[in-house]
């Protein structure tokens, strides 16, 4: 008796390369009598999969029992935007290079999903951000980040300015090229490109990182991940709005940019045998002989 | 009717400069007809104080409402350390320079006790570290901290060597000058000379900063406030444990340092309009207007 | 007998505010039977200046023995691009706010500026980059900068990547936000806010400096100041050049960005108590006492 | 006809895992009719090598045409310190880890060096500092590093306070962990750690990089390398002063530290194909594809 008995396939948008692995995993997920799904783009993409019912990312959400995702962690990030909504697990498969969300190798991975098909794993459950672009006090966009929302330069001009409040109190102005709010999950994605500290996934936090900031006296700000972050642009400059680095939105002076943890989450399925340091260590090279001398 | 009917006065440790403000407290508090206490260091210190019982730090514990500490932040921290395992809070007044944890100025401590006296006031609880030293297998030195504990080169030698070990997990091993672990409180004191991140005290964490990491890749690693943190000392190289800069402990090579949060707290009592994000600003010049350029 | 018979006024871009200053000027200049003439934009923007003679840029470069630039770090910046072709030597006054090449003060400039007219004055030449844009092997576009040379993210996109070049080694490829080329001028600029070196006027350098670069070991580098510095812009991305953050050019894959040395140079004039440090010392809030605890 | 006639041997100190490396080299020289020389101290710790004279580092000062040095980067600087009051240069081997300094593989150490007999190298001169210690007005001690000067805590407390001229212009009081001057040698030892940039070679200057420093806005500053560095600890911290992290020397409060260019310097060889980038790019894990996502 298989955990899971619904799994759906979601592959790596705009590329054939995971075609493939793709009808390699649905092979198997047949032979183990798990009924297959794949989302209609990567369907389209890799011009179908035998026996796997072509589906849309509503109904993997609402039937597949596990989503299983091909490519590498930007694939993961869009399919976790689409999928946090519903309740299905994730499990990450890379095409070569291990990823923070996409820990599972292609060699390996058969191996590992027939054991998590007979409930060897581990869940983990990642928070994601929301957030809300206010103007003249009314929402005009809205959506989710799993790794981080980024508010930074228009197309015009070299540096944003803007006004932080935290939790109804007021923090600083700021002139600088924009600022990330990551969640834990995002912590090692462009936060650290920025020099944000790493946040433990079981942190119940979030941080603030600070691009370029005009005045060397602006660190990163780790907050609890109940507080509410609002980023209000200030005129002449316009601002852009990145979710994931994946959906955008242009923002003017005036508008207020609301984030705070949303409601939804995603949960993550890892063999039995995964690691958060052993992934960091690989990934940034730590070791047990120090790297320098 | 007074909030608190038994007050005890702390002065900085070797220093008489507080003198007169800790006789001024202790005479409005008597006017207020609140009974004084002032700890015996003190008192030897500024030779005795009208009307004030020379009290330990035990009866202090035992007996005080409220401690009202004159000094820096290395006062509020030595008196933290031996009152946090009673339940009295604390006020801190500094003697010129705002401090984070004496965010009370001289000039105007009479009309802030005395509100504080009549019930307006703030309450915020600031959680400790406890670091355990064991050498074969036996604990040989114990104490708590309120902004960090340290480990860093013995007397010999340049740098150490140490594992370290989160939640039972092994993380890397490190060549560096040292390691930070650092609570909310203390994110702001030395973590943040070694570029670590500031965390808002409502963060359940706590941060791990290396100070001076062979290797590039080593970054502040900010933890759930429940996590339990090992370093072991690799030798030949000794090492230094200092608790908040206050208290050492020389360890060998083989201990283990086990660091985690302390089931102790304090309680701090600020004013009704404290802010600690207006301690920050004008702790670290951050402004309305950009400070370069 | 003045140090300097001929002086030019060069005032804030799109800026009335520092009309009254300028008219205190030429009326100070034309008492010490000084001959003035102000850059015509000026002229335009204050409504003239009585006695003053209107003149191009390029009147001004070849008549003027002195240039005295009123108003930010910004103002000298565009006039020191404009002049740099010329032997005049520039004087910045600053509005208000100290700058680091406007280092005389508005309440003192007469007294400053009377001084400097008596030869009492240091002279400091700072040098200049110059990036020219190759595509398919010819220049499409040449400038030069001051302060520094930024490659950074075209109008799409949120990274770029290029290659980099120097003395015709390859160094590595990097995926980032973008790249600055400084001087030592410009390394007390957006260098410092992106995590440079200062690097001392005097030192023959220029200062390579990652912005937010994917990969946690590539830092700031000195180079002696007649390397020559290739950045090979990578398709698909585009990528924008900026010079001094004044002057833009649209870079597109495959365009090579060669920036070195300028040929040209500017010489400033400082009251003869200036100093470098005394400056950045109160630019940066450094000082005799600690600023944190 | 070999470029160099007499050629030095220098191993590792307190190591005889080089031992056989040395006899390799030996014998090859010899069949090459190379007069081999080798350190007395080596000679002590392998036991003799056939037909190496054992000389003294003022012998292989005055009649080595060559020095060969056998170790990791440790083992370079310690010998350069000793050989760079002599003409001779060094040829660094390293013993399975790439060094800075010692760029030669155990594994082509002969074909390299055949070559380098051949005429096949490069030549580059690499500066030394000179760091006198004045109290009282006389110099109580003196010595050269290659890669830098350390003025960090001594045995008591954790800090250390100190003033900072340069070139008799008073830059700041800091009161930090130290400070590091470094030469561009030095900017990828010890200096890098501690979040300096990188020099390099051909860049005429050396850069301070301040430890751990109390205040945000004290950065790594690079000077001219005709600069003059005085660092006077403050009483009542001690401190001691590294010079390539192999010897020290303790420092009181009033002791002004000088730091300077040496007049010394020393000759690395390198291979004809050597590259300083592509060491930087091996060591720090650069790369033609980014490292994060």
């Amino acid at each position: 008796m298989n955990e899971f008995r619904t799994v759906a396939l979601v592959g790596k948008y705009q590329s054939a390369e995971a075609a493939e692995a793709l009808r390699r995993l649905a092979a198997f997920l047949q032979q183990r009598e798990v009924t297959v799904l794949v989302d209609d783009e990567t369907a389209l993409l890799v011009g179908g999969i035998d026996g796997a019912k072509v589906s849309s990312f509503e109904q993997i959400g609402e039937h597949a029992e596990l989503a299983v995702v091909v490519g590498g962690d930007g694939t993961m990030l869009s399919a976790a935007r689409r999928l946090c909504a519903y309740p299905v697990p994730m499990l990450g498969i890379n095409q070569g290079r291990l990823g923070f969300l996409t820990d599972v190798g292609r060699g390996e991975m058969l191996d590992r999903l027939g054991e998590i098909l007979d409930g060897k794993y581990l869940r983990e459950r990642r928070v994601l951000l929301e957030a809300e672009v206010l103007r003249d006090g009314r929402s005009v966009f809205n959506s989710v980040a799993l790794n981080d929302v980024v508010i930074s330069r228009g197309e015009v001009g070299r540096m944003i300015e803007f006004e932080l409040v935290v939790d109804g109190e007021y923090i600083y102005s700021q002139r600088s090229d924009g600022m990330i709010v990551a969640t834990p999950t995002g912590s090692t994605a462009y936060a650290l490109s920025a020099n944000g500290p790493l946040l433990h996934p079981r942190l119940a936090g979030m941080v603030l990182v600070p691009l370029c900031p005009h005045g060397l006296t602006y660190r990163p700000i780790a907050l609890s991940h109940d507080s509410i972050v609002e980023l209000t642009v200030v005129a002449p400059h316009d601002a852009r709005i990145h979710y994931d680095g994946q959906t955008l939105f242009d923002a003017h002076g005036g508008d207020i940019v609301r984030v705070r943890r949303s409601f939804q989450s995603i949960t993550l399925i890892h063999p039995g045998n995964y690691s958060y340091f052993a992934v960091l260590r690989e990934k940034l090279n730590w070791s047990a002989s120090p790297r320098l001398s």
